[in-house]
């Protein structure tokens, strides 16, 4: 059995990305087949296409849908390591830019004028994404030459536009209905915010963690240190958030924590610095989604975010990351707001996976289940 | 620009084949193409097909030779990862048993009975391997069912036997003259075997480095926290080996490093207790090519492995590794010396690897430089 497969580069992950129609061909559970393509489970992933590492071992499956007001539809997939398991829960920022790449790559979209717009929708969240990709003089550049931090290779311009972000989780972007809350987690009283937009996420001021807020550099070995208590206010956020009856039964990807802090000085290039965790360890860019989080959070008075920013006009939010900084930007277009950043995307290899074994079930009932 | 490949495992690495001639193709330098297509430099390898690690950043060049009496030539690359360069110094032991199936899978040798043998030439040592690739009823099985140690799932089953490999980098088996030599090194007298045979290995024994012989399971943190002291007998052993005018010159990959212990008890299902350094790092399993020096250690009275094998007529050796228990073999064949291992191989995808960009150059300068 033999599977068609694009590997692409989206902002600072990689992801696998099929089409509905090939992975259906292999008429198996895609919980079973994704992880036997990638080799799960395997801390090394060594006898598969995954890359070992939460960033590397991602899938994106699309498909054009009947819908005419959406040209691509995809769900996300992340699939375990050393669990032979697919976590459905949430979408991946980074991936989803290469969607309306792959869209114009294989001629579902045409481009038109110097930037093609293509509206995508997720499926693990019911976001709407309008894409715009750079098409100058109405064509993908021979070569591309686009740029952004943590990224040392150029690739094709991609902006992501969130329709709309807010409570897409959970129903409203304050889901406790407060700026602040206090949680107690690991023995300590935490001054949290927690905001639902892209991403479910819980903020944490990086004061209270003891991180020396002048020094950005020393924090990734401050929070390596803490990650156990991290974890505990992650848990009683989904709780809060009412995203999981129990602190044990929260998912492991959402909701997203980041950890904040201000500027170093009044000459900083960014209005805030941002750690965020991913699947339990230090992000080493951004989580995507949840930066419209953070976004939204700068815009709402009285978040912790808030706190730091200020209330502001401005339509940009520049967030510091250890791959450096990051910008968003939100406005309104035809009465939706648009909450966004812009990444790169490439394709780095057009694929036939070999999948040795004959799975058993249909890749349907999978498909269901993720876009239920 | 677009290049074919096979993304294959080879024991418990995997590796990108290429054939020489699709290389040539994209008219570029292959210490400029291959960093680029793997993503170097990058610790990430965000943008290319490297893995990030030691194991999962190799590339194989196959090619047809005219000379009759080998099928296959290969060439190794070890492709750096936060650096663009390419290491052309030593051949992969367990990417080599990727050589004897891609040409059965090509066409390039057609299998005959259930064992079928393919002559192969590694252009990095100039060392012949005769491959045997299990071809039940003339055929390669549809599902490969094949284990080894250190890989989860299942393979076609390869044999790997060096031909006469003794000297084949530094003209001896015993570059010295010596079984033991004496090496001073962070202050201290080290008690070694330097041996070339597959690869020019120096070994050092585990109690000289403080290690609990009867606790194989606390080696690797233990050898953590030496790895500076090792890398200095490293060098020092490269100097005697005749390898480098000094220390600072050795190179990366060659002469590798194995720290020997005896078995932990008279139940021990092995031989000899072994952990390899990698490019630095203690291997996940074992250096292939390594494990031939040490099969003829064994075999060689008065080196430091003899003295804890002792003298045997027995032609399979039992190497314990960190991924379980590795056995070598030797064989007379033909007035040749056989000394090998078995593997699996399988596979993973096939592809075309996109080139953004047009390298200057031209390929053949570079394949030339790797063959000499």
């Amino acid at each position: 059995m033999k599977i068609e497969a694009e590997w692409m580069r989206g902002g600072t992950s990689k992801c696998w990305v099929f089409e509905t129609d090939h992975l259906e061909r292999a008429g198996a559970n895609l919980d079973d087949l994704l992880p036997r393509l990638f080799g799960s489970p395997d801390s090394r992933q060594i006898d598969g296409v995954g890359g070992a590492t939460s960033t590397t071992s991602k899938a994106m499956i699309l498909s054009r849908p009947a819908d005419r007001d959406v040209d691509v539809e995809f769900t996300f997939a992340q699939v375990g390591i050393e669990e032979a398991s697919v976590d459905w829960g949430s979408n991946c920022g980074n991936c989803s830019a290469v969607v309306g790449l792959y869209a114009i790559e294989k001629g579902w979209v045409v481009p038109d004028g110097d930037s093609t717009r293509i509206v995508t929708r997720n499926t693990n969240t019911g976001q709407i994404i309008i894409q715009r990709v750079s098409t100058p003089a109405g064509a993908l550049p021979i070569v591309p030459d686009a740029q952004m931090p943590g990224v040392v290779f150029p690739g094709y311009r991609v902006g992501l536009g969130f329709q709309n972000p807010a409570g897409k989780t959970t129903g409203r972007l304050l889901p406790t209905g407060s700026a602040t809350d206090t949680i107690v987690a690991g023995g300590t009283r935490w001054t949290v915010s927690m905001v639902d937009a892209g991403a479910p996420v819980v903020m944490v001021r990086a004061e209270e963690l003891g991180l020396d807020t002048a020094r950005y550099d020393t924090w990734k070995a401050g929070v390596e240190l803490q990650l156990d208590t991290l974890d505990k206010i992650r848990r009683q956020a989904a709780v809060r958030m009412g995203m999981a009856a129990a602190p044990a039964q929260a998912a492991r990807a959402v909701p997203k924590l980041a950890i904040i802090g201000p500027p170093e000085g009044p000459d900083a290039e960014c209005d805030v610095n941002v750690m965020m965790l991913s699947m339990g360890k230090p992000h080493p860019a951004l989580a995507i989604t949840g930066s419209i989080a953070l976004t939204l959070a700068a815009r709402t008075p009285g978040t912790v975010l808030n706190t730091i920013t200020g209330n502001t006009d401005e339509s940009v939010l520049k967030l510091r990351t250890p791959a450096g900084v990051i910008e968003t930007w939100s406005e309104e277009q035809g009465g939706s707001l648009l909450v966004g950043v812009d990444r790169t995307a490439r394709t780095i290899a057009s694929s036939i996976i070999h999948l040795p074994e004959t799975l058993g079930n249909v890749v349907e009932a999978s498909l269901a289940t993720a876009t239920r």
